[in-house]
């Protein structure tokens, strides 16, 4: 049988052979970091180990950093009414760019109310001067914006937001959880107050992520309460191995980082040529946010008329594996709301094919999967008028 | 270096070999259970086995299960105002026991003035009589009392106080997280609404549990909102290994139950009988919930004047892993809220220390922590007049 192709790695990447054995180790070694005795300690050193990593490798400070379930609950934390601004209000407005992730737009503990939509421009990008509109003459806001597209790859200009939300005197919560592990930022770059990132999409295990917080910030208040854990900001029994296998995804995907995403980003380059180049000059196809600067590593492409469902199920079907947009909505038939929000119709919004690469993905993949849409194009694109169906 | 005695399985138990093999093979198939493609498709297949599992451990329904992040995940789930009676009334009143896990003390999402505490009796039973009182006259409410204590072992007299639930129109949470994979019961059994169940309690790993719904209950409204994960009930990517590590756990703990626990049980009782002799006729030692009935692999032991931190780290260098009450608060140094709630004083409170006992404890486990019990009795209780210092 051939080599399964695997070109989506924004949904779940492999597991790490580092990220294997330290789970390994920290199942063997057992123990709640709670208890007391030696078991417990070893348990309370490897959880401490991972949290040192994950604050080091975006700038932050260990005792900042909250072990989550994940990036859902990550952000489900952050988004809380009631944290402390800068000069001590308490605040009660929430603004999410229209093409943040679904745990995101899902406004965590704010009621719908005090929620408002910030939109972004057809590349993608928030619009600034909407965003100053909204902060101008009202109470401060906590505005949640993130650092890549999970759809479009799309790098938003994290550092201007943060100067309209502190003149404002609001908060900074960035969603970095697309963007860590394959571009290189810190907390304080960023000028963020709050940033959530996950171990699953580095090539950690699932059922793990953090929030970290900037050095001076007041804690959100804790959404799962009970036990002291994380210093009362998250209860319930830490996830020891998971947590050691977070930490050494962090390690290895930094330690390759600057020779992966060249390599990667080469790779998606020659995808999107390929793509590009099978449309030829009359191709209607689109490659979202292709204008602005993006993750090396991700390619959200359309054409008005193709039917992703079916395109999936074809590329599943040559051994290719790739998604619709994002995979938490990509079970639903419907456009991916970051197409809608820049300002795509429902055709060629309900069209996008997401092949997003990894560490392993190699030159010949590509071109598998290149191979496979010049043979599907043209029964997935009958009827409509376009080159492809020369092929 | 001789064999390290571990009786501190309510805390953590070891992974089970099952557990471990489902995990490796979750781990190896990869794949995001929302993907449309064969990888995605087969990730969805073991959730969705596990899911059967854990509903049929319980004689609950499938899509009653929803999945979460442990058992204090489970229980702020469970705890959550709105949620509609048997009558279709909305609840907004909580009453928990006075000796549940903290994270059901913390009251999930009720406001602290809508939040009771249920008293109980020296014996650790919830007091009934208070119990009807507490309902009498006023609006419904949602009750948590868990099915075992998780320091004491003891087991509430579920089905009764769900009579009295259910008479004044309110619904039963019951908190099962130390008594699930040790003791046979059902949801229906229990006349429970809603049950919460934890994997790393029974073999299973870490950082996964689940609350699941009377068959006609209405959900909570979701804690950790975003995708539609969980039928909407808890969004985040599914941590499949996790979740078919559960289920290979249940299914390992319950093919295990009939033989493993009556041995436990059996050496539970030769450690307890040892502790009783050790202390002479003139003892003060108390066995807690010693009347009434308990897990078969639980002890909680004290002495006034013994200082349980000092004991834990004395047996640690013996060799032996024990515990002073919950592991969640034992890194703490204050007396258990359980035996507090049962009616002794701060003296003997500080000084429970905890025996739990898993399906691979040994008689020469139990015997060596007599031993080092016989050993340590008289320096820890110098100073306290008692027949221990003879030793």
């Amino acid at each position: 049988m051939e080599k399964r192709v695997y070109l989506d790695w924004n949904a779940t990447t492999p597991l790490r052979r580092e990220v294997r054995e330290a789970m390994a180790a920290a199942w063997n070694a057992g123990g709640n970091p709670s208890s007391v005795h030696a078991e417990g300690r070893r348990a309370r050193g490897l959880v401490e180990d991972a949290r040192a990593v994950v604050a080091a490798a975006i700038g932050g400070e260990s005792r900042n950093v909250i072990f989550t379930s994940g990036g859902t609950e990550a952000n489900a934390l952050a988004l809380a009414p009631g944290t402390l601004s800068r000069s001590g209000q308490t605040i009660e407005r929430l603004v999410v760019s229209a093409v943040e992730h679904a745990s995101v737009l899902a406004g965590g503990r704010f009621m719908p109310d005090r929620t408002a939509i910030l939109p972004v421009h057809r590349s993608g990008l928030v619009n600034l001067e909407a965003l100053r509109a909204m902060l101008a003459n009202e109470p401060p806001a906590l505005v949640s914006v993130m650092l890549a597209n999970n759809e479009t790859g799309a790098i938003q200009p994290i550092a201007a937001i943060a100067d309209l939300v502190h003149v404002a005197g609001g908060l900074l919560h960035v969603d970095a959880v697309q963007a860590f592990g394959k571009i290189d930022f810190t907390i304080k770059g960023l000028s963020a107050d709050l940033v959530s990132v996950s171990a699953h999409k580095i090539g950690g295990p699932t059922g793990i992520g953090a929030l970290i917080l900037a050095a001076d910030l007041t804690s959100p208040a804790a959404l799962i309460r009970g036990g002291g854990q994380e210093r009362g900001r998250r209860a319930g029994t830490e996830n020891v191995p998971a947590i050691a296998g977070f930490g050494a995804a962090v390690t290895a995907a930094i330690a390759a980082r600057d020779e992966d995403m060249p390599r990667v980003e080469a790779l998606r380059n020659r995808l999107e040529q390929g793509l590009r180049q099978t449309q030829g000059n009359a191709g209607r196809g689109v490659i979202f946010s292709a204008e602005v600067a993006r993750l090396p590593n991700t390619t959200l492409f359309g054409v008005p008329g193709l039917k992703a469902e079916t395109a999936i199920i074809g590329f599943d079907l040559e051994g290719i594996a790739v998604s619709s947009g994002s995979a938490c909505s990509s079970g639903k038939i419907q456009p991916s709301h970051v197409l809608e929000a820049m300002g795509y119709g429902p055709d060629i919004a309900k069209s996008a094919i997401r092949f997003s690469l990894g560490w392993e993905t190699t030159e010949e993949d590509v071109d598998r999967a290149l191979k496979a849409w010049r043979k599907l194009a043209g029964a997935l694109l009958r009827g409509h008028e376009t080159v492809l169906e020369r092929f």
